[in-house]
């Protein structure tokens, strides 16, 4: 039975998934919640994810939140289709495949969540950007983004010479960055700029931001 | 030769790393990092932590940040010192542990450690706790202790009925937080008040919150 992926193709947490999946070769069942309805908010989704968000998944006996967690599950049962996404036979590889990981969650996607949030989302809600908070967290961003372009100077993508989960996890909160006044802070790194051209042109990537427009 | 961790013993994420050293009964070394002179920030610092944070390690030829990826690399360097942190022979017990510990990053992280930054941190610099964003906080993080308590009904553990490294991602947060005026939100939960006091009481855990003093 193919896998069941609760959640929206919009949301980066659900596209996140399909990115892997896609990037596996996986069959999937795309189960819509409707998040303008609350949907997430209520049964029958709250026992698949307790927290009212969206991704969660059904794969056979088992059911999982947290998109990080879900493609590492993914990466581990089909670790042989194509690429090992985290490097697992290594110990020096995977540990740098999870250390570009925890980069992601805890240096990069903070800034650019929020960036994107105000540029993108609040308009939708007719809020008007907060230029305050942009500044700020483009800030951090571009320091982040410095030590990404010296990292990329040495090696082709975060965690050395391989396509890698680190790599994949940056890719749907750049598919909206782009789309940004601020998109700059990529194409004017050189290396941070091949690297997202490298990633983005990606048939996975190609398809899963194809169905990301808001 | 010895780990060597760069760091301090009342620093979270240093203290993160040291709590998975001594469960594996890991010899290391603790090299000390100025923050009050900034040191983290200046070289020789910054080649091991781009970031200009603490911790970061160097074992062997590898020099790792970021304390999740840390411990993920020792606990997979280690994995049969003592329990299996990752649970990494099983594909749905090791998803169970991921899904966890991105739950500690994504959902319980945030509120606890801006709710600790408030009303320990604040004070030390000589700021009045704002209560403002401690009851916003507080409310998130209450949410969270619902969805745990329900788990905890389930299983013994957050991953399952084995202690791993779901658990042990939420421990130190949890020593400086039972500090705080707040501590009702763990002990007025049945079970999350037990699983609190099993993992608390781990020897490791012991050794390393005695040197957590503010």
């Amino acid at each position: 039975m193919a896998i069941k992926v609760y959640g929206i193709p919009t949301s980066t947490c659900t596209a996140h998934v399909l990115l892997c999946l896609h990037e596996k070769g996986i069959e999937y069942q795309l189960v819509p919640v409707d998040l303008a309805s609350a949907a997430h908010k209520q049964q029958p989704h709250l026992p698949l994810n307790p927290f009212g968000q969206v991704p969660a998944i059904e794969d056979d006996d088992i059911s999982l939140l947290e998109s990080r967690a879900i493609n590492r599950y993914l990466a581990r049962k089909h670790k042989s289709n194509g690429t090992d996404l985290l490097q697992s036979n290594s110990l020096t590889e995977s540990a740098m495949v999870d250390t570009w990981m925890e980069v992601e969650a805890h240096q990069f996607n903070g800034p650019i969540s929020t960036i994107i949030y105000q540029t993108i989302v609040n308009p939708i809600y007719g809020l008007p950007p907060n230029d305050k908070i942009i500044n700020s967290e483009m800030d951090k961003l571009e320091k982040v983004l410095d030590v990404y372009e010296e990292r990329l100077s040495k090696y082709k993508f975060l965690a050395g010479d391989n396509y890698t989960m680190a790599d994949l996890n940056h890719i749907l909160f750049l598919v909206y960055f782009m789309r940004t006044p601020k998109a700059a802070a990529i194409t004017s790194r050189p290396r941070v700029n091949a690297w997202w051209n490298d990633i983005s042109s990606r048939p996975a990537t190609i398809k899963v931001s194809e169905a990301m427009k808001v």
